[in-house]
């Protein structure tokens, strides 16, 4: 697509899958690494350069072998890239060097973002570091607070959380030596992440809003989208882009932020390059982050919405592959269990197994983001079933009466109908049903509604109870996306006496019938999804008996008083 | 996830797939090929062999460097594969050397067929090319026939269409001195193809049934899914599976097919290998067909459904990339456009580009297939509108009533419904609209309601026309999943008179409004849906007045003569 050649500052991972991504353009790459990295394995084409990406005389080689130089890794040696624009003016060199230099020092990135009213967490440099002025810290920010290297760090090393005065001493002797700044400790609920692209002419484009989980400081698993509402996806895709906005020169970017708990984004850190919280894009995505980056250094087009997931309804869970601690290539049973789940992909890196070392990632794709991560929990061996067990074979493993996991899902049209579907509620409170309710309008939310109903058998539910006024159709449309059992409830709207609703509701079609119940009855609604429990699970069953003998005993009760003091005094005493 | 090599006969784009997806997965590939090709261009890890697949002493050299052999050609040479058994009993060659014979000939690929009771086109062989002997089977065939050379034939070559007697000794001249066979003409109105994955315990596994257009002789286009029922895609699948398990050995097999006016399903050929109508794989599946392949010759997992789409609603086509015939890498500015159009994917072979050779080809994604052709149409050019341009300018650049493409859709719950339904067809036919009529259920077949419903816009629908009874949910929820107007007939069913679908369609929430026409009234419907179109179409407009003057004018001659006659004449008379 271009007859230029692509430099690489590194062949790690990024490097290689630059590479794969270039390759398929028939794009030239040539790598500045160590002998038989990564990247070089996948690239026949071009004699690489020996050597490290810190090194001045290695990247003043590999720049004589190429047309745009880019990096996989921001710890190059920015004055030689600086001097290189002087000696090779017709090099083009992206990200540009003033964006890795703000980037490569962290507090300097901190100060860059703050001067264009981009949100981060509270920072402060530390001069020269001591117990005395770590102390001052502590007092200012209060304890924990993150104690940081400015340069030179990456997953987590160069990070030391200082969780008291008594942990100043250990922070000290870890990190100490280093240029230091300190962070106020952001109260985040989750981590967030967005891959922006930058095209030469300083447009930005980004990739879904994804969250990702750390374990010991590594990025563990990566969930896209990020499990949070929409309005926050949308939040944190505006903060990273307007981030991005404010560095020079073109590529992609990893944006990462913290989402507090009151609902604030605050951005941690920035990676000029691709990220491994964007990974899970090359199975969700047509065009990969990799992909993105090689045309956006080549100028290459860059149309709207390159970036979005494949079709609507994409997720994807990304699970890095570590070294095993234990045994040498001890990940690759990880990896096997990823192969024998379906809509599973593994990439391996060509690196020898270390401990704890980034060896590959798994992606995990599917429709629906509960069934991504049973997969997952399947993978990571969490969860000894094979994948293929069926929802049968799943629920006659369960022992009666213990699940804690909703078995009925209560679902109404609208928040005015709840105090009509109050009443299933309390049912289910009183017969210690684990139940859910929430609003889902066939409507106003119908790709949420068709969601709800595919996936409720398979989240573990039951049956479901759905609740809907006027042109009543939640019910009955769940009914036909769902193979359980949908009771449904005519709730009475201002006109017709709710008769509209019962109609709505009660004549279905052969084949796809809903159990409808009296008009406003929601309490009939729950009895009756509790006698479907009850046939296959006798808690339920033996409860359900007990409630009948107890309205029959009122019966008996009432009707013993009626037949001794006789229907006038009962009428009077009522 | 693997020790072993694999070593590949041949080293072609369907090489370098092969080891694109090998390298994911940390496994060693060694080609044996012309120096310098497709395939070697992207492992630098082995020392590949340079020669011929067709050359004994090149085979056996590679023989020397892996541990599984397997093919991307069936033209190999196989006395070496079979002799090769006996001096490397370790080694493992997957195909089955046995397979790769039968299939290599064409002919003799057919016969094996029908032993194994698999439906074929009705062949030949001829023994001895003459002009007397191909008339011969001009008079048992009928023309046009075709004429085929057994072995060494790909993309058409080798392939003559005897259309006439008069082209005999064409023919003779195109093909002769190769061993021939003549098939009888099939009457197909589609290609069909499904790739299957063969495992080393002899189990199958199908990818999607896709669509494949040919022209030239040479695959252009590949839709998947294929564009014919549902029906028609299983009886495909089944018809590939039960093929390739009469093959001994494991693999990636293509299987073509071609499906009848009749209906009926008839294998064309096979190839034991991966396949140009499998590319799309790459980009729709999670797990590709080269991905399958060298899972299936390493034993590693190959789990049920992992050949299936990407999500529930990936539909995908593939576009050939020719040499230009005119200007030299003049097929990039095809690429280019790809580049230009969002979900989509561009795979370059690396290779130097010649008139009609195969330099790569495109993958285009979406949830939609009408979309995935808009694009496609941009992409070769056809279409000079660019890809973003939104639906209201393209509404701008139609010529008022000039469309072809129908602009009303009529749906309806059931066949039950059409006899009321009718009458909206015959006021469409009467006002010259384009419309199409079919029977969407929202209870029976959601998701093909989703789908209608979302897509319409997109296929320039104007307004939709929904009939339904009972519980008549099918106006309320195409208006919920789309922008469009809908317009709704209450059909009234055997009980309640109607009523019931009068309130079903018409007690609509706020936000998601049915234009409600009387109950059975479709009539009403129709001409409701053609206002809309005259508000922005001119021509609908005017007949819609002259309509209006019509029906005033036979009013007002029935007023006229009501005064003239005094009513009880009228009531005698009428």
């Amino acid at each position: 697509m271009d007859s230029r050649t692509i430099g690489i500052l590194g062949g790690g991972q990024l490097g290689r899958m630059i590479v794969e991504a270039a390759s398929r353009l028939n794009i030239k790459t040539v790598i500045l690494d160590a002998p038989n990295s990564p990247a070089k394995q996948i690239n026949a084409l071009c004699e690489h350069v020996d050597g490290s990406f810190a090194n001045p005389k290695d990247i003043e080689k590999i720049a004589e072998k190429c047309d745009v130089l880019t990096v996989e890794i921001e710890h190059v040696d920015v004055p030689t890239l600086k001097r290189l624009r002087e000696t090779h003016p017709k090099l083009q060199i992206y990200p540009s060097p003033e964006t890795i230099e703000l980037i490569q020092d962290k507090f300097t990135q901190k100060e860059h973002l703050i001067k264009n009213n981009i949100a981060v967490a509270t920072s402060v440099a530390i001069q020269s570091p001591s117990e005395e002025t770590l102390a001052q810290v502590g007092a200012k920010f209060g304890y924990p607070y993150m104690l940081k290297a400015r340069t030179l760090a990456y997953d987590g090393r160069g990070n030391f959380v200082v969780k008291s005065a008594e942990s100043i001493p250990e922070a000290l002797k870890t990190l100490g030596g280093k240029p230091l700044y300190a962070e106020k400790w952001a109260p985040f609920t989750k981590e967030l992440a967005v891959m922006i692209v930058r095209s030469i002419d300083g447009k930005v484009f980004s990739y879904p809003t994804v969250e990702t989980i750390h374990q010991d400081n590594i990025c563990h698993v990566c969930y896209a989208p990020a499990r949070v509402p929409d309005s926050i996806q949308l939040k944190a895709k505006l903060l990273a882009e307007n981030a991005i906005k404010s560095f020079p020169g073109c590529g992609i970017f990893g944006v990462e932020m913290f989402y507090l708990e009151n609902g604030e984004l605050l951005i941690n850190e920035i990676a000029p390059r691709p990220h491994n919280s964007g990974h899970y894009t090359i199975d969700a995505c047509v065009t990969s982050q990799f992909e993105a980056h090689v045309r956006a250094v080549l100028d290459l087009p860059l149309p709207r919405n390159f970036c979005s997931f494949s079709t609507s309804n994409t997720n994807a869970i990304m699970l890095n592959i570590l070294g095993d601690k234990k045994e040498k290539d001890g990940e690759l049973k990880t990896c096997m269990r990823a192969l024998r789940t379906p809509g599973s992909s593994v990439y391996l890196y060509g690196k020898e197994s270390r401990p704890q070392r980034k060896m590959g990632h798994i992606n995990i794709i599917d429709s629906c983001m509960s069934e991504c991560e049973r997969k997952l929990r399947y993978i990571v061996g969490e969860d000894a079933e094979p994948i293929v067990t069926s929802v049968a074979d799943r629920v006659a493993q369960e022992i009666p009466g213990t699940s804690k996991e909703p078995l009925v899902g209560i679902i109404m049209g609208s928040d005015s109908d709840l105090p009509v579907m109050s009443a299933a509620c309390k049912i289910l409170d009183d017969f210690e049903v684990p139940y859910e309710v929430t609003i889902v309008s066939a409507h106003r939310t119908p790709h949420r509604m068709s969601k709800y109903a595919i996936e409720a058998s398979k989240r573990g539910l039951k049956a479901i109870i759905a609740g809907a006024g006027g042109a009543a159709h939640l019910p009955g449309m769940v009914a036909a996306m769902t193979p359980l059992p949908v009771i449904g409830v005519p709730v009475k709207g201002s006109c017709l006496d709710g008769v509209d609703s019962l109609h709505s509701i009660v004549q279905m079609p052969r084949g796809v019938p809903v159990a409808t119940v009296a008009i406003n009855n929601s309490t009939n609604a729950a009895l009756l999804a509790i006698r479907l429990l009850g046939a296959y699970d006798s808690v339920y069953h033996q409860k359900m008996q007990e409630f009948l003998l107890k309205q029959e005993e009122e019966v008996l009760v009432k009707a013993d008083r009626l037949e001794t003091i006789g229907y006038q005094s009962y009428l009077e005493k009522k």
